[in-house]
């Protein structure tokens, strides 16, 4: 059949699909596992083994039908060894992810870095198909970019480009893990919502967030937010729109350095796009030294499935 | 010959050079003039022609002799219609400069913006020659910066690439004329650095550089800063150590978000670059997440006649 497999593993779930040559998801069938995060870079691996060997067995299929393995991972990696350099929620350090996936199942491997993917599969087939310089920013645990130059992922140095999650909006703001301060993800990811609502619950602010987490401070979550705000609560609203000025901020400074003609924003913390969307248009056009369409911001057509799309056109255009 | 004509058109002075086709100034003759900015649009470009004329007549060429002129200038501007939309210094709005010297000169006319030309020079013949994707800041009135993508000018959608003086770095910062707030030129910027000795001397600081203008808040200067930091001057040398510290940050935003092989420094303010060079590496290997080498960071090799180099590349590769 010429198709091939495409992996996605992130910090919490790891996702595979079959596609076909033409870049179809077999069956529409996408199986995704819980990453075993805390249980060491070894049992990391093995879940993902029996996931491919899962979908292998699934469909029937021989290794001689596809074209190889595709693979979508947080960076930083070394795209031309296939190492992960570094992923800290999955307990990997220079883990050799395409020579074992190779020795297992004897077929090519390519990997690459999720954020980079998404930006191929929706400039390949999703929201900014057939553009040439577009960009896509995905918000979730942290916040990464994709960056696609004249229709071709553009990598940098060494595959590091488009770590806009440690682009500096406050210079003199908090310290970031990563030795800088005042870093774009600390303010607008994910991780930055729920660390809001810890803080935020601990010096008495209410809402139906913390009442549906029992104000257990661990129990916190995107998703308790994000229902919060569909029931109408004040602060998850007001929450949000703090989300929308600080995406606008930094969207604004990717325009202002790129000029794009689009980008994408993905990633789990859009889902609730609807109550931070208008907010941050409002500050990214008023931040924006071009004048800014207002679709030149869009949202992922992909979703979950985007970085397994990218993976797709990853081995599809070697 | 097929040489070619270089003009650098900028707020302040306008150079202009005559180039052989190999990229050498010929007689090492560059000849500069006083921006007439004040005057208005025509007596500006007046003043160009006349440099222009000035340059024909000094080596007794003909046009039949020349590929073309090329042109420097601030953007923003249209490159394809060969007009600049929007120079504020010398009171310029979508002026048609390419078809104005083409009528008069009758050779063709190519323009791009001054950053751009000054990151086509460097990595033609300066300081990243055969480097692939580089980036050249230069910091003088404003800032700006070219960024080469694979060997070759990135110009975005609307020739609006690079805009790095108006990326945020603080987003409660002061007000920018463009409309942001806590603009990096407002910090980082020959103008902000003059805006600080005029607050500083009135609130009563001393400094040189104070004495040196006399007292008066239109005397102070670069220049005057310059000497007293020479002179070992303690105000002199913390602003410059300030400098470097905001320089810094911006330049670990471009690398964390290019991860490029380098970044030349340019403009006016970098001829005080021992004041501020130590901190500004300093700063921002502390909050790149990548690696940052120190020969990364590198400065103008071709200097005051960094645009006029990149505009003769303008022309001989067309």
């Amino acid at each position: 059949m010429n198709g091939c497999l495409a992996l996605d593993i992130g910090g919490t779930k790891t996702s595979a699909a079959l596609f076909t040559t033409e870049g179809r998801i077999v069956d529409d069938y996408v199986k995704t596992i819980p990453t075993p995060a805390n249980e060491g870079e070894e049992a990391v691996y093995q879940s993902i083994k029996k996931l491919l060997t899962h979908i292998f067995e699934h469909f029937g299929i021989r290794r001689e039908a596809l074209l190889g393995i595709g693979v979508g991972s947080p960076g930083p990696l070394d795209r031309t060894n296939g190492i992960i350099i570094h992923a800290p929620l999955m307990g990997w350090r220079d883990f050799p992810i395409a020579k074992r996936l190779n020795a297992d199942f004897g077929l090519p491997v390519s990997i690459d870095n999720d954020a980079n993917l998404g930006a191929l599969a929706e400039q390949r087939c999703g929201a900014v198909q057939g553009l040439r310089n577009v960009l896509y920013l995905t918000v979730s645990t942290g916040c990464g970019c994709g960056i696609m130059i004249d229709g071709k992922i553009y990598h940098g140095k060494n595959d590091g480009a488009g770590e806009v999650g440690h682009l500096s909006i406050d210079p003199e703001g908090p310290e970031c893990p990563c030795g800088g301060r005042g870093c774009f993800e600390l303010y607008a990811s994910g991780t930055a919502l729920t660390a809001a609502m810890r803080t935020d619950m601990a010096s008495g602010k209410s809402s139906l967030a913390f009442e549906a987490a029992g104000y257990r401070p661990e129990a916190l979550s995107g998703a308790l937010l994000h229902e919060a705000a569909e029931k109408g609560d004040a602060y998850a609203l007001e929450l949000y729109r703090r989300e929308g000025y600080y995406l606008g901020i930094g969207i604004a400074n990717l325009f202002n350095i790129f000029d794009a003609e689009a980008l994408v924003l993905g990633g789990g913390v859009t889902k609730a796009k609807r109550f931070f969307c208008d907010t941050l248009i409002e500050t990214a056009q008023k931040r924006c030294i071009q004048k800014l369409e207002r679709n030149q911001i869009r949202y992922s057509e992909l979703n979950d499935r985007v970085v397994l799309h990218g993976a797709f056109f990853l081995i599809k255009e070697q």
